[in-house]
């Protein structure tokens, strides 16, 4: 990974990719709708707006958005809302998906709909994409926020999708490292022995594009003198791109710490299907709306 | 919890305790000498060295450390050396144990041995206590380092233990979060349903001087303004004194990401035995090492 910080993502937006559409469901949802309207300014995206066309009239009066009437798609309940995001997605209509507001459940249903949804046919996924302050490169961790206890060919999913993230993002041979309380293989946690036989698949060639370590603790993962000290030897110690977490409370945890204590800035994206998801929630900020939104840009491209 | 700095344990330790012996077990390892060196400088300890006599000499001169004869136990490989220090422990001629040069399993064999042991009936766990400068005091987290997947009885006991140090710290009444990925029960995840149990028996008085909040995530244990705007309530929010992990993953990967992201400093003891015991790893800074034996002074008070 070349990139530290999100700023170099948005010359790369500007620079490397068409402009896309963006389907806002539920588009009345004040948060969401200014974020939209951020990156429309911006020029990064063309919004189209689904949802009560009043009310979406209304919001975008309210935050001083500029819309025109053509950019509104009626649909006057969440479940109909996200079906027909689904559909502009599959029609061409949209490159990706934004929800505003409705419940995740209701937005993820018909995306999820084997015969009209947007699977790929491996599983989707959490990815967040972290500017740490303390780290010398851009970081995706995953998966913090989609499978709560990811069996092991699930795992090898999540890191195909993370991978493919991180190609987007011009990193061709992403470091993988699947993180655990120890280094040293214990049949005793179960996390510990996945993890190396995720490593194996990847030396057999069954995970492609990338170098999986594991298990590996955060720390030799993260800092390399820490892997000289201990005398640990891997081309991913202390260079990771990539952060696969055993589940889903570890990788909320090790998220909120990372944006919390160690000021870092957040972009957070679902994965997996056709195209990205942004699932931001009222409690992000405001930057981390734009930089989920600059995120889902590139990797719909 | 009124400290924010391991600077004001050192008054503490220095004001309001009695000096301690720390009973170093294996004392042939230059790290762990090194550290017991440095407190012994500072007054807050009387060293008891245990192993062979000879090596201890040579390592003690190797760092300039100036200790007697009279200082040292003969004890010639690692099982009898961690032996003879629980007995100088269960004997009243130490107040706590440091490990040096052995492993963590032949340090804890006797100390967990039932007839001639240190336990005290209940689970013996690891504490951390942390100070994050993004954190307005010093905060402890737990268990990362002993119980791999503890029930939720061994749960109950790991926030009892760390009930007990807190106090040592003049914290009265610790505001503990049982973390998880979201602050929602849910029984598809055992730990958030664990979570709300804990916050049960504390409310039943089954578990004391502490308020227990759980499930939380997080951001909401540890930032205010998260909880605000979330519209979430509870003493606990933004304002967390002890964090309970769901496993050992976790908690490591947490207390990592802390120390190596958000620039804390950490001191780390197994807790619950008749004792506090010191474990730092060739790893641990010099700094860790040093905190650690001075939260060991105050513990064993």
């Amino acid at each position: 990974m070349r990139y530290r910080h999100f700023q170099e993502l948005l010359e790369l937006v500007n620079t490397k990719t068409d402009r896309k559409t963006v389907a806002l469901v539920r588009a009345e949802d004040p948060h969401a709708l200014e974020a939209v309207a951020e990156v429309t300014r911006e020029g990064l995206v063309t919004p189209l707006l689904i949802g009560n066309r009043e009310a979406i009239h209304q919001t975008a009066e309210q935050i001083s958005f500029a819309i025109t009437d053509d950019q509104i798609l009626d649909a006057e309940d969440p479940e109909s809302a996200a079906s027909l995001g689904v559909q502009t997605v599959r029609e061409g209509r949209a490159d990706f998906l934004m929800k505003g507001k409705l419940e995740t459940s209701q937005m993820l249903r018909p995306v999820v709909n084997k015969a009209t949804g947007l699977g790929l046919g491996g599983v989707m996924s959490h990815v967040a994409v972290n500017e740490i302050p303390a780290y010398h490169k851009l970081l995706l961790t995953t998966d913090g926020g989609m499978l709560p206890y990811p069996t092991l060919e699930q795992k090898k999913s999540i890191i195909e999708n993370a991978v493919k993230v991180m190609r987007k993002l011009g990193c061709d041979m992403p470091k993988v490292c699947v993180l655990a309380a120890s280094e040293t293989p214990n049949p005793k946690m179960p996390e510990s022995m996945e993890a190396l036989a995720l490593k194996e698949m990847n030396q057999k060639g069954e995970i492609g594009d990338c170098i999986v370590e594991g298990p590996i603790s955060f720390d030799l993962a993260m800092v390399k003198e820490r892997a000289v000290v201990k005398n640990y030897q891997s081309p991913c110690a202390g260079d990771a791109d990539i952060l696969l977490v055993p589940n889903i409370h570890a990788g909320n945890i090790l998220g909120k710490s990372l944006t919390e204590m160690a000021h870092a800035k957040m972009a957070g994206l679902i994965v997996g299907a056709k195209c990205p998801i942004v699932l931001t929630s009222r409690g992000s900020s405001a930057e981390e709306k734009f930089n989920s939104l600059m995120l889902a840009c590139i990797v719909s491209g």
